[in-house]
């Protein structure tokens, strides 16, 4: 399920309290870490079990004769609606560009439907608004059908944004979780990160807040070129809730593969890592909403980072580590100092409604 | 846009205030009545516009390489969530599916996107998603992706469903407000009020409320009974926020054609017609939620009756007025009394959160 992709965290990462011990939802359960996973995994998937769904990746294909279409859906709460580097409309139309393109399809259409609170002032809803319009005229994607509610005072707030994508997958591309093997290169596209810090930074009031930017960026061209550069690309994802650490914990554990990073590797802007230290976070636990992580053939490595630097959403790409067979299910990472630790999922990331 | 059809509503409906004098979202944003279209067209169409999402119809038709996809997009906010005749979760499943099948679409699939408040109790969210699956499996349609979010107490109200769905619409089919001519025959497929009323006596504790029963259900199959009798139908609409006179004065308006109903041939359950009594209401206004209205030419008439009839779901059905030349842009009542009344939007639904 597009943005749960901490649910297929199986059972290396599950949750240490059983869901029928827990008796209401908390913040945690939509944090993209363990809780989330066991909500994924114990009471949607059983309900609505088929295997466009159990891919787990962020859209599900579908053939349809004719053409593969891919789909996608995300509910955007994210709150400051506005904040550094972006809003709640861009963010909206940006993250669900983005889980198609990271199936490799080409967005097609866009529904968009807004849950408005009672009181939300007008003016903010046609900057709101008219984000969107302007993020969606960017990527070239219609929007094609919508929705508005509106709730009384105190049962919303402000504005939720869900929006819908379909897109056509052109043939030949395969992309999927299930396809990544040992000896994959994992790349970044850029700094870590970026996002969640700047929501987190400015609800915080940080002195910081001036150089944390959210990386907010549709990733379709991105996307494409690493396609380019690798037909062969064995699965995308772009990092949002639970961070790089949720997308690589659960592909190691879903497909019982070890994988392994350098912590030197990653890109960390300056002011990420210190606002991280301040608060006592790890870059790796913090929502993107502009970077993807590419899993290709070893050797196809130095194309797809050069195809990746050479795009302006990819000029600090890097290569960050390898899938290996030893460890399966485990996450390691190399530190500066050259010992290792285990990445994990956080139990419940401490940032509700990052995205 | 689904379920915002009033959005049409053109000049003649248009809202006495305009929207740069109003500061803040009110309720009746949300209603289906005026204020949600003067919202569709000064703010939402302006900027979108494209021509599948300003056919306004209940879904967009897109034409893909091979196929033709209908996509459709709802979310539901209904309160409670629970309530005589069903929930939130069947209720999501059903709007869905039945905005696809009066396009004529067959569903292929549904996101289910979740907006949870931290507190909610995890057995009513299990009761909400059970109920969701039931009500996909009896229609047939997979789940194949969805989202999970969370926002703090206060900040939302138990739970938010978004479903979007697409479908495909077979080769012929060519359903649309903008085909409905002078002389078609319109057709209700059964009694009217039943949901709206449900859930308003239901929140407001009416001593009839045993009597008062959703009619929540999908309409995929009686749709397609229709287009059986009759492959020239012209529209099909599914009556919800703002009820029938929504669906009538807006089809009136945008198409420039008059429109003329019996209000004796108007089926109405006798515990509804008295609910509405007792509230000041007109069960034209009371939002339905398996019901459609289905405009076919004259003489289609009886066959198209005589194949609702034939559904358990359209035993009721009724040919209810007529499509005209005279008084375009105005919807007529004939009264019981032999009188004439003009129907027309409410300016704000007095009934929020009904879906």
């Amino acid at each position: 399920m597009s943005s749960e992709r901490a649910a297929a965290a199986a059972p290396g990462a599950s949750c240490p309290i059983p869901i029928d011990r827990l008796e209401r939802v908390v913040l945690g359960h939509g944090s993209g870490g363990r809780l989330t996973a066991q909500l994924v995994e114990e009471l949607l998937l059983p309900a609505f079990r088929n295997p466009a769904l159990e891919a787990l990746d962020d859209q599900a294909v579908l053939d349809l004769p004719g053409s593969r279409i891919a789909m996608t859906t995300d509910s955007y709460v994210v709150s400051p609606i506005f904040f550094p580097g972006g809003d709640i409309g861009q963010l909206a139309v940006h993250g669900t560009v983005n889980d198609l393109a990271m199936g490799g399809a080409l967005p097609v259409a866009l529904s968009l439907a807004l849950i408005l609170e009672e009181g939300f002032p007008l003016a903010d809803l046609a900057r709101v608004i008219d984000s969107a319009r302007a993020a969606a005229a960017r990527v070239g994607v219609p929007v094609v059908t919508g929705d508005t509610k509106v709730v009384g005072r105190g049962s919303g707030d402000g504005v939720f944004v869900n929006t819908t994508g379909i897109g056509l997958v052109p043939d030949g591309v395969r992309l999927g979780s299930s396809r990544v093997r040992a000896g994959d290169s994992i790349l970044v596209s850029g700094t870590i990160g970026d996002h969640g810090m700047a929501i987190l930074a400015h609800r915080e009031g940080l002195a910081l807040e001036g150089e944390l930017v959210s990386d907010t960026a549709p990733l379709h061209e991105l996307a494409q070129a690493v396609l380019a550069a690798c037909p062969d690309t064995h699965a995308m994802r772009d990092p949002t809730r639970g961070g790089l650490a949720a997308t690589l914990v659960e592909i190691a554990a879903r497909q019982r593969l070890g994988i392994a990073i350098d912590e030197a590797a990653l890109p960390v802007r300056d002011a990420v890592r210190g606002a991280c230290e301040l608060l006592g976070l790890d870059p790796l636990h913090v929502a993107n909403e502009g970077k993807l992580v590419a899993f290709v053939p070893g050797e196809a490595e130095a194309d797809v980072l050069r195809a990746l630097r050479s795009h302006p959403l990819g000029r600090e790409a890097q290569a960050i580590g390898r899938v290996r067979a030893e460890h399966p299910g485990v996450v390691v990472q190399r530190t500066w100092i050259g010992g290792e630790r285990v990445v994990d999922l956080p139990f419940a990331e401490p940032m509700p409604r990052i995205c």
